[in-house]
């Protein structure tokens, strides 16, 4: 069944490439549409998955990510709608340039083809996947956790109707029904359909995706995030920028884990910072040096370091300048976001050059490492492979450029 | 002794990133002039692994293919020259936009970091490869095959030589000495520390990588290159262009495999063509309407639409037109590169756009699908994976864009 759905997903998106931008804006309007009219049936799916996970005894936090309320169902439909508005990149050429045998050669941008989002809990990420990879005119299976299975069935069901009714062959979206890791393993030996995997969730299940599949992966596995906090930083940025990048959303990947302060300013800065953190019930772990400033910090281990907290706990080390700080990143991050609060030109610049995660900023907070905030329109994923996509990945990076060629009659000699 | 070439391999990447292009490009002239001073090493090195080709009784096309003379020395020293001139992509910023809230959000060209090539047979490979992963600051880990061993292991010690000379560490070239499979494994499992492999060879090598590995892989499994005659072909330029595309180099990857003639000019265009061919010497296996039209031509099997020749050896197909022949080349074909010969503006943009293979040409032959021949410089290798790079693979695509922010205290709200 499954290789059957990929099979068709295959088929269906050989029509996809020539279909103009009007034609995908407009359905993905359609769908919009149809979310907000069938209200009442995601509700009611949702329900059961709620009622599920209640019955499993799964965590508050957990529920309310799995919850379809009014404004859940709204803002996915409000995103369907922006990525409508987003503008297509398929057809696009570049770089033509003139051989010096008279042939002209550049490149034109063309769907992956067939995408497979592997994912847990948020049923929103149902819409916002399949509505990223339509309007890049790549098909897209979907598999969802067990979790969410009714509500991922409903939306499905809901964008397939769109998609028909729009005169798009509704095997576009292949949702696989079944949620076992069995499932898994078959999805990942179909090179032949599939093109690119994507996987969304935990550590665990990301691990499992990397070592079983023979389809190509874009993938983080975690984010540990870091803020470095230079002797010359204007300490009011730093305290609201490092309070906002710990606590504003613990919970997720571009959240800061650790910590690090230029130990020239760390007597200076660590006691307010620290109380702050405190303030906001945010429990330090630090380094030696730290402890022998601050009172009542515990002492962080080696696994802290390494450790993406996503709580209200947090690592703070001291370092004997910059570069202490960036080897302390290249051994202990996890390629994710990075940031560095100064005033200093030459050191700003330095970081922004050495550092090698897929986003590094200069005074500003990374909860800003999100396709949203950087303009892509939505995100399908944030990548920390140095393959394809590097960062938050967009409509622009679900194509690739194939070269074309426009000869009158060359021959190689 | 594999993962602790990888490991120092990695470590030394990390120098690469802040090396100015000058640097680069004085380490690889030092290299090219180190190959031609050692020339005489280089010859008796390889002897050795002729010698050894000549008592397992390799043919004389892989010998050839093998054998270091003056002239394949000197032509890999011109080609890290040339690479040595290319511009450097590291460092390059695009597309920065300023975001409402005033961030300031784009793009910078980083290496990959530590690329591994798996390759066969000739070992002027060793030296293209490093060079074009050196030049985009990566470092490179070099596995070549048994045959070729010593000629290798005699080239990689050139080029560390050069490197160390020009204050670059050597340990940016890996060299792996031993050549069983045993040593890909362990290389495919060594995630921790290599970005990306690149595998080089036939088929079977490059399927026992994308089954073993963890780390993303580019790679073409073969080519099964076809050329579509259109109704509105020049036929002059058909006949040149076909006979260059199956005869100039038949062994090689962008060779023609398949001829594919629209039925309406299939009976005047055919018997001039397949008269060409059998003029030099290339056997014609037809579909049924090839042989109505054409006598004494062997009848085409399912298994060659599928098959990559790499002989003077070609399928013939007519078909009812061009929808028929982007049908046959979505079904059989293997996604690497395909041309159209044809007068008509609108097949020619048509086909252009709906042939999916990584080089699309119009009146010109398969045989440019090349990064010299494309402009790149030289090529890394050729994707037939739609992810990162497609088609010919050069220093560009050794690199990869992560998102820098300029801010000044933003938060997320």
């Amino acid at each position: 069944m499954i290789t059957d759905i990929a099979a068709r997903a295959k088929k269906a998106s050989r029509a996809l490439v020539g279909l103009p931008e009007g034609a995908k804006a407009q359905a993905l309007r359609a769908a919009a549409q149809g979310l907000r009219e069938k209200r009442a049936d995601l509700e009611r799916e949702n329900a059961r998955d709620v009622a599920g996970a209640r019955e499993r005894g799964l965590s508050t936090a957990m529920i309310d990510r799995l919850t379809l309320t009014e404004g859940v169902i709204e803002s996915m439909a409000r995103a369907l709608e922006e990525i409508a508005d987003l503008p297509d990149p398929v057809g696009r050429i570049t770089g033509m340039t003139r051989r010096p045998n008279g042939l002209v050669v550049g490149k034109m941008k063309i769907p992956i083809g067939v995408v497979a989002i592997i994912y847990e809990s948020r049923p929103n990420v149902t819409a916002d996947a399949a509505g990223l990879c339509l309007k890049a005119g790549n098909a897209v299976i979907l598999r969802g956790g067990s979790e969410a299975i009714h509500s991922n069935s409903a939306i499905a069901e809901v964008l397939k109707g769109a998609l028909a009714r729009s005169g798009i062959e509704p095997d576009v979206i292949g949702f696989i029904p079944v949620t076992d890791r069995q499932a898994i393993s078959e999805l990942l030996s179909l090179e032949e359909y599939i093109d690119l995997v994507i996987p969304r969730g935990g550590e665990g299940l990301i691990r499992t995706v990397v070592e079983n599949s023979r389809i190509p992966v874009l993938k983080h596995y975690k984010g540990v995030c870091h803020i470095f906090v230079d002797r010359d930083a204007d300490f009011g940025k730093a305290y609201s920028i490092c309070i906002n990048a710990k606590v504003q959303r613990p919970g997720v990947c571009n959240a800061m884990e650790t910590l690090l302060v230029d130990e020239a300013v760390a007597r200076d800065f660590l006691p307010g910072m620290i109380g702050l953190f405190r303030e906001h019930g945010v429990e330090i772990r630090g380094c030696e040096k730290t402890r022998a400033i601050v009172d009542g910090v515990l002492p962080a281990t080696e696994d802290d370091w390494y450790t993406e907290f996503l709580d209200l706990v947090l690592a703070v080390k001291v370092t004997a300048g910059m570069q202490e700080a960036i080897d302390h990143i290249e051994q202990y991050g996890s390629d994710h976001t990075e940031a560095i609060i100064t005033e200093n030109y030459t050191r700003a610049m330095e970081f922004l050059r050495m550092v090698d995660s897929s986003t590094v900023l200069v005074n500003a907070s990374t909860r800003f490492a999100d396709g949203g905030e950087f303009g892509l329109g939505a995100e399908v994923g944030i990548s920390t492979s140095k393959i394809h996509s590097y960062g938050p990945m967009g409509i622009e990076d679900l194509t690739i450029g194939k070269f074309i060629v426009f000869g009158d009659g060359q021959i190689r000699t």
